[in-house]
């Protein structure tokens, strides 16, 4: 028997910008036409973002390319939309030389995302989220995928764009309550890497809340400058990059198990109110930073218990599932302190006994 | 406006062995349980393996999970079949843990590489091709992907496997006409990149044919040689891989316009006696060397002509969707000796106007 080894050389690193401002969209396909000049330019959004005008005043009076997904939202988000954009690219004659240019909140930036990545095996793409979430999270970090009709995420890759552009403007036309939940995502951040954000975030809550430009811009700073502090150091999540599942896996089960009667933002909520009574359970807690903790959540209007009618069994049965579940059970993200994720034994995610799990759920559901 | 950087470092080299020998498909379980103990094992093939016994002489009486796609070939070769494979693993309650073990032709080859490179943003894969085509060409180098209803592998990724394991004794219950069709890539291999290859290949075209084990196994070592350094040296194609699709663009186009009547290497032989005629009028070819690759060709019982009833416009139609077009037109790998691929002004694919492709392919048609 012979043996032969291919080598394949560590591709070059794949670093890319991230632009912050307020009211810049109109000036970004400029900018797209300057930086990327010999790529074809496909715009994926949907129709919300096309019925508030934003998609108008990206590409202006411009012939452009488009696919808008419709009905927007994470009903949306199948494979079977993954094909429509693809051979939407197709019949216009896209080949590798495209760039996908996603608009839109973090359901378009996904699908956009892995379209880009599967499109004739890979074509460029660029991110502009609009929404908090997305803004805040999904749009930093390559990671794509759509759901499967048994689980969310199912497919997907991790795939980096070339740029990310965003616009704090955009975020005027959310809906509020969309809006409001998407900071969860900042809290989430401020809560395992920045207590200054943190302070910030209390500070500043009700400016936030009224949308003020230049504290929705320095929102957006520390956001990706956390977000992407982590994805550097940890690109495919396989240690480090666990920290920003902090508040998720109950808030995952949570969402599946209202069937996304609860927003994410809201479902993170109560699981971040479940890592903290899990943390005071295992001696990691502390009453007056739980106290605060809840009061920010409160001032953003979320939820702090699980809602009526829930049923726990099938929380720990989604549990179970979780993508990071080995022998059917996820290790868990908690804090040690605002502005520190709990690092023992060389790992960020920590083992937690399913008793401990659903003594946390009964108390949320009181 | 506010600028940072994401700095994605480096992917780590994605190296990986070749395993080649004869009569060893029995023990390559017990080499995957070894190499990679931990990983979940999940069997990817078709009908006609499990028919002619390769499934069962692969997993013996073990329990595996795995999805046989049914019918075998092109016709199978769609994003719904990848759909219900990565579906098949869920219902398993595969995880990130998991290794795709592909057992067959190309097809299988490109379908369980995509469908790992894509199931939960990317489990391991490793390859065991069974066809002339696979072992020669399709299971090293990564490529991977499905055709839309448009085009071929309209979806697909760079995705390397773990390992690969070729037993040529696989071949010889490999259809007649597939085998002789799939040693086309094998005579370009020779023809871009080693002379005495293709010597070995005049000298020995009958113990070939009569499929002699060793002379077999000295093939899949040569193709692998070839292919892998190709391969190293250009793993994501910006320029020098190219050099493998010599043939392949009238080829694929052929193949296509022919409904997929024509095997892949029948449609390549056209292929290549095309680029032949191509590179004669630019200056590039040779009388003598033009005949030794017609009767290599016919040796194998390959087509050297388009056959009557194929349209030309159809033909020049799917070249302008070719995934390596650039403004609607291909560039095109020619050879300016045998063993040696043309570079010329730093690029190993070349401008061809597109009156000189309409004219190659009245000469092909008669």
């Amino acid at each position: 028997m012979n043996k032969l080894k291919v080598k394949i050389p560590a591709t070059a690193d794949g670093s890319y910008p991230i632009h912050i401002g307020s009211g810049t969209l109109s000036g970004i396909w400029g900018e797209l036409e300057k930086d990327f000049p010999k790529l074809r330019k496909f715009v994926v959004t949907d129709s919300n973002l096309k019925k508030c005008g934003h998609v108008k005043t990206l590409i202006g009076d411009k012939k452009v390319c488009s696919y808008v997904i419709d009905p927007a939202g994470e009903v949306s988000k199948t494979i079977e939309t993954v094909v429509k954009i693809v051979e939407s690219m197709e019949k216009e004659f896209f080949g590798r030389d495209s760039m996908v240019v996603a608009l839109g909140g973090g359901t378009v930036g996904d699908m956009a995302g892995f379209a880009a990545a599967i499109f004739k095996r890979g074509v460029k793409v660029v991110q502009i989220p609009t929404t908090t979430v997305a803004q805040a999270d999904s749009s930093v970090g390559g990671k794509t995928g759509v759901d499967s009709t048994i689980s969310k995420n199912a497919f997907g890759a991790f795939y980096m764009p070339e740029a990310v552009y965003i616009d704090v403007a955009t975020l005027k036309t959310l809906d509020d309550v969309q809006y409001r939940a998407g900071l969860v995502e900042s809290v989430k951040h401020a809560l395992i890497a920045d207590a200054k954000y943190f302070d910030f975030l209390e500070k500043n809550i009700q400016a936030v809340l009224d949308k003020e430009p230049a504290v929705l811009e320095k929102l957006a700073f520390w956001n990706c400058t956390i977000k992407a502090n982590v994805v550097e150091n940890d690109p495919t999540e396989k240690n480090m990059r666990r920290i920003l599942n902090f508040g998720h896996t109950i808030g995952h089960a949570v969402e599946s198990a209202s069937n996304f009667d609860l927003l994410h933002g809201e479902a993170v909520s109560i699981g971040i109110v479940g890592a903290e009574l899990i943390a005071q359970e295992l001696g990691f807690g502390d009453e007056k930073r739980f106290e605060r903790i809840k009061n920010l959540l409160e001032s953003l209007s979320m939820p702090l218990c699980i809602p009526k009618g829930l049923d726990k069994e099938k929380i720990i049965d989604i549990i179970k599932r979780d993508k990071k579940a080995v022998d059917l059970w996820p290790n868990f993200v908690l804090i040690e302190d605002i502005g520190k994720a709990l690092f023992r034994d060389g790992q960020w995610a920590h083992k937690v006994d399913k008793k401990l799990i659903e003594e946390t759920l009964d108390k949320l559901t009181d």
